[in-house]
């Protein structure tokens, strides 16, 4: 995880072969490393690759670092072959990427997104951010100053797991990705009554888990008319009170997580989610508070680079899926401040965040070599 | 609760009061308190009035305690008054009715319905009721020996709060219980697939959850299609694994309480559950396991006395309501060894087993008044 021993040894690691290469390493003020191959004009805006090799806790090898280390390859390629660069190329390792302290932190402060706010930040044991910091030597003050101009940005590029079963199910073996999802997630209360499961007849019963039966029920119907075949609707978590066998619920907390690639889209289900709850809060008698926990703006990448993309993966003769990312990734922060694009890997069985993560070998040479064809292409004319 | 030192302590304040009436008291081996006013014939079959002073924790003080003292009222009317008597009328407060140890226990024991194995019952703190009893200088193996001969009775008669809105709800002052419902309940297990939330297409997931809101939202269809008025269908629990906000849920695990007055139509529930249920789970590619936790068999109350409890109701010009009982009761159990029925008084917004539990006293009085009429005309003709 972010800012762990594990974490700074794996950005040494880094830091070292960024140096084999003549690449210069540079840690910012946000504990991103990156590192830069010059240019015959060295002012020239950069490629960018990128990705991070912080994890989850129990995470598998491959959600992350892949992306860092297909950068890196292509970066020593570029280096040994002595390919002429018309723009310098250069890898970012961004820092707690998966959100120790909430998420897309290094990504964030370099595209200048992060406000002071952001030094009170904990983890899940109450660690303070800046605490974490100190400890690895690092100035927590400087997360604010490692804003990067974007004018000296050309573009951004993200190889990835897709974190998803989409490509492991189709005869793809890479996936470009058009649209990053936007996420909203609240954390939404029914109240009713808590009554005796025996002397309470159906027909006088304020029921709260029932209301959200009725709701999940409502979802289906809900993407059908409001969302797209990309939109995704999830109730992951539901606490009921009073819990018991013999008592009808009284109240039910439970969350919903709302993604969808359009903002347009996002704000439609937003809206047919909250009529549905106000039709079963009015229908059983109960009373309902939403409130909204996490915001996530859907992200597109940009359409010159994804043709880009695709003209390497036809020459290359590589089946390929135009696909939405339904996961966040840093990418998702990036496009606001440069054009960005990604590239997917299939995802054994669909599984990350888990020691069982996979993908087959030859699903990563042929994402490495689409990443490399894809530099060469924006790098050299 | 049943066997600590308060409810020692109500009983020997009954004991105490039971004496004064020339009610003779004895403690059975169950520590099911009696207490006998004899009659002309002293070996006819008595009338059996009884309810229980044991109380669940943080409870009301009208559950079960209002019976025994509507019925020790009802002996000292016919003490004080010098009513000759036909047979004997008897009083009796049950042990542990509430369930420390499993619920029942005093009016099973003297039905005759327990076995050896009821001395391994322990309490929800693991204390065995044996040392419960030891503690309170009550030999354990003499509730094996508690059995009353059923040919001593002639009939029993309990005054219960009815625990639930109904009568609250309606002009009767007063219930009287045709059916006292039976119960089965369930820990119902489905388990599918846990997933990324954002990356996994809605029609790629096995949701356990989603499961669980299919079969909650064919209930209603269940009990109108399977059931009548009567019955009742509640999930009161449930629990989601992983149970993240971002997490499709890969198992849930919830109850399932079922209850109904006709033990067919329990039957013909049990089986359109089950029905639901597999089709869910075929559906949505689940696992389905059923659990079966607990099951009480229906009780019908006496049609002879219920239309003496009529007769009298109508005499004191009270209106009253013919009703189910949806909450047990140790007349189930009383059911099954004699003529048995229930008089209901109105709980204040149908709750109970809360210190907010109440029942006005204009009601408390009339349920008293049709109990001790119901024992006049029982016991003297």
């Amino acid at each position: 995880m972010a800012f762990t021993d594990a974490d700074m040894a794996a950005r040494d690691w880094l830091h070292n072969h960024l140096d084999q290469i003549s690449a210069i390493p540079h840690l910012d003020g946000a504990g991103n490393l990156c590192g830069r191959l010059s240019s015959q004009s060295p002012d020239a805006p950069s490629i960018l690759i990128g990705s991070h090799t912080d994890t989850v806790p129990r995470a598998g090898m491959l959600d992350g670092s892949l992306g860092v280390l297909c950068g890196l390859e292509v970066l020593r390629i570029l280096h040994e072959n002595q390919i002429p660069l018309a723009r310098p190329v250069e890898l970012i390792s961004f820092s707690d990427e998966e959100g120790r302290f909430g998420g897309m932190l290094g990504s964030q402060a370099f595209a200048g997104m992060v406000t002071p706010e952001i030094l009170q930040a904990t983890d899940l044991n109450g660690k303070p951010l800046s605490a974490a910091m100190q400890k690895q030597g690092l100035e927590p003050l400087a997360v604010l100053d490692a804003r990067r101009d974007p004018g000296s940005l050309a573009s951004y590029l993200e190889l990835h797991i897709e974190q998803g079963p989409v490509l492991d199910h189709s005869p793809a073996s890479v996936g470009i990705v058009e649209n990053i999802t936007g996420l909203r997630k609240w954390l939404i209360r029914l109240r009713g009554e808590a009554n005796h499961a025996g002397t309470t007849p159906m027909n006088m019963r304020k029921d709260a888990f029932m209301g959200l039966a009725d709701f999940a029920h409502e979802l289906p119907r809900i993407l059908d008319e409001n969302g797209a075949p990309d939109s995704r609707a999830t109730i992951g978590s539901a606490q009921i009170v009073p819990g018991a066998a013999n008592t009808v619920p009284g109240e039910v907390e439970f969350s919903l997580d709302l993604r969808d690639t359009e903002k347009r889209q996002l704000e439609e289900l937003t809206l047919a989610v909250r009529r549905a709850l106000s039709a079963i809060a009015r229908r059983r008698d109960l009373s309902l508070d939403l409130e909204l926990q996490s915001e996530i703006t859907p992200a597109s990448c940009h359409p010159k680079i994804i043709s880009t993309i695709e003209k390497q993966a036809n020459k290359l003769e590589l089946p390929y899926l135009k696909m939405p990312s339904g996961a966040a990734h840093d990418a998702q922060i990036m496009a606001t401040v440069t054009p960005t694009a990604m590239i997917f890997v299939p995802s054994k069985d669909g599984v990350s965040h888990t020691p069982a993560e996979w993908t087959d070998w030859a699903d990563i040479e042929n994402g490495a070599n689409l990443l490399l064809q894809t530099v060469l292409e924006l790098a050299t004319n």
